[in-house]
């Protein structure tokens, strides 16, 4: 089983590069900031180098001083192992990768299903609902002591990978995790407002004028916005997920099995479609020189936003035959 | 302690009439089916009488049709002993207390911190996240076992009143009972549809012409909305919780301490109100002669509504003082 390989590699290394993957989140902090705490924990020397900027959301986090941006004068640090969390490739932990040698143990810890198993050493159990769930699992082996930090970390991860507590990779183990985790004192009302409830209001106003533009199709079973271009740019700097916010909007609709947001850039058309579980928009994004997942995909199509609308809204009602 | 006088009660009493607050939701649903499921698991008369109509968006709940909506006919029905869930006052269970007969005994369990301890026999737990919590705590007293529908109900309970695991109710109890319910295979994801993912688009796009009426004050630290009369008037039948889905919104805003939505009304303006916890609403209510708790209240106030607005956005920028 991966979990014992993982404390072998763990007891035989000595210093730890530990990275997540490119535009990280709650889940690939979490995890990795435990992870770092457990090894220290254990007097072993680490880091944490991460490709891009950690999101502004998740300054709140213990320890997140801690998490570096790659550069390339940190291609020389010294390390035995290097290790990944909640990364389904080595590519997409985008430029940290170049600091990867041959020669090293290559260590992957991860839930994905689509985890390629890449590692010198891989623990994948898709079972279990977030990277940070298998973490809790690494200090109950070892049989380390969590403290309010290190449990808030862990509970961050689980808590925004199952987008609290109801996407179904929730499972029964989840809330024991989520249980234990409580029973250091965290403020959970707090931590949900850093991550959920910390948007600018020139950003809500933005996501205000695109909701307007919402279309139904093939009697409600589509739903569809569009962000033209003009409006972009008239708000600059938008700091949050307004594809996620517009696309959740649509979700909260009886009856709708996908969402779609066109987004029209340059001559081209970004397209984000969401699935109710009924229909694969991976294979509508495929199509269309995208993809994703079964129930989130995107892809950028070329030409007038108006003929990508058609384009892209027949090929879903071709789906639901 | 309460619950063991709830278990003598039950052992000494042989028909039950069950009720709950007006206005029922998820949990006050949940604990009364679930405690019905209970005396009929051990083989007492029960019956659910409510004063409201069942919500649609709890028609699936298992065992929905055993709840009976109030008539008087139904006043001459036998029982010994009128038990109440999840309402703090006998009044509160509407037009149903009618049917309360002095000699026959009053049973009160609650979580509500504001219960009177009006019954003959009260078991009032605050410190349970939800009344379907304490209802799982009875099912484990005596020794019942759950089985699928129970552990949807109680599940469904939790689940509302927890606002999904993030209101600061949630406790690591909390999340133990979760756990223990999932194990009996619930569909999360469809229950999460069912009660949140289940509003009409013609009221979606109610929702959407009232979020542009949105305008801060105090540095963003009020953030309000108004709906004019006529715009209610050209939406009939509005099948959902409106003012709650306005005032979400405005809670996921940066650094809002209190949302307000005004709502025009035949001279009258409704006014609802929502603190992130620093504000105390319920004495802004209280002055405009309305109430509620600290963090949610409304009031009804007579005059134009700019006039409305004026008097209450000024009353809530003095208790910033």
């Amino acid at each position: 089983m991966g979990l014992k390989k993982v404390v072998a590699c763990i007891k035989s290394n000595k210093r730890f590069l530990i990275t997540t993957h490119m535009n990280m989140e709650g889940d690939a902090l979490g995890s990795e900031i435990a992870f770092y705490r457990l090894l220290k924990g254990l007097g072993k020397q680490a880091i944490i180098v991460n490709s891009d900027n950690v999101p502004t959301e998740y300054n709140f986090l213990p320890g997140v001083n801690e998490v570096r941006k790659f550069r390339n004068n940190l291609k020389d640090i010294k390390f035995d192992c290097f290790a990944i969390l909640d990364c389904s490739g080595l590519r997409r932990c985008g430029e940290v990768s170049k600091m990867y040698r041959d020669n090293k143990t290559l260590l992957n810890i991860d839930h994905h299903v689509s985890n390629e198993g890449f590692g010198d050493i891989n623990w994948i159990d898709p079972d279990s609902s977030s990277c940070s769930e298998m973490v809790y699992k690494l200090y109950k082996k070892l049989c380390l002591p969590l403290d309010r930090d290190t449990a808030t970390l862990l509970y961050v991860g689980i808590l925004t990978d199952t987008c609290s507590f109801h996407y179904p990779n929730t499972s029964s183990l989840t809330h024991r995790v989520a249980s234990e985790l409580l029973k250091y004192n965290l403020d959970i009302a707090q931590i949900y407002k850093n991550v959920y409830e910390n948007i600018p209001f020139k950003d809500m106003q933005l996501l205000i004028k695109i909701l307007p533009t919402m279309k139904r199709q093939f009697g409600g079973k589509i739903v569809w916005f569009q962000i033209k271009q003009d409006l972009l740019k008239r708000h600059k700097g938008v700091s949050f997920d307004l594809t996620e916010h517009v696309l959740n909007f649509a979700r909260a609709i009886k009856d709708v099995e996908v969402a779609v947001l066109f987004k029209e850039n340059l001559g081209r058309v970004r397209v984000n479609l969401r699935s109710q579980g009924k229909i694969n928009v991976n294979r509508i994004a495929r199509f269309f020189g995208g993809g994703g997942h079964k129930t989130a995909s995107g892809a950028t199509v070329y030409g007038k936003i108006e003929d990508v609308v058609r384009m892209v809204l027949n090929k879903i009602k071709q789906s639901f035959k």
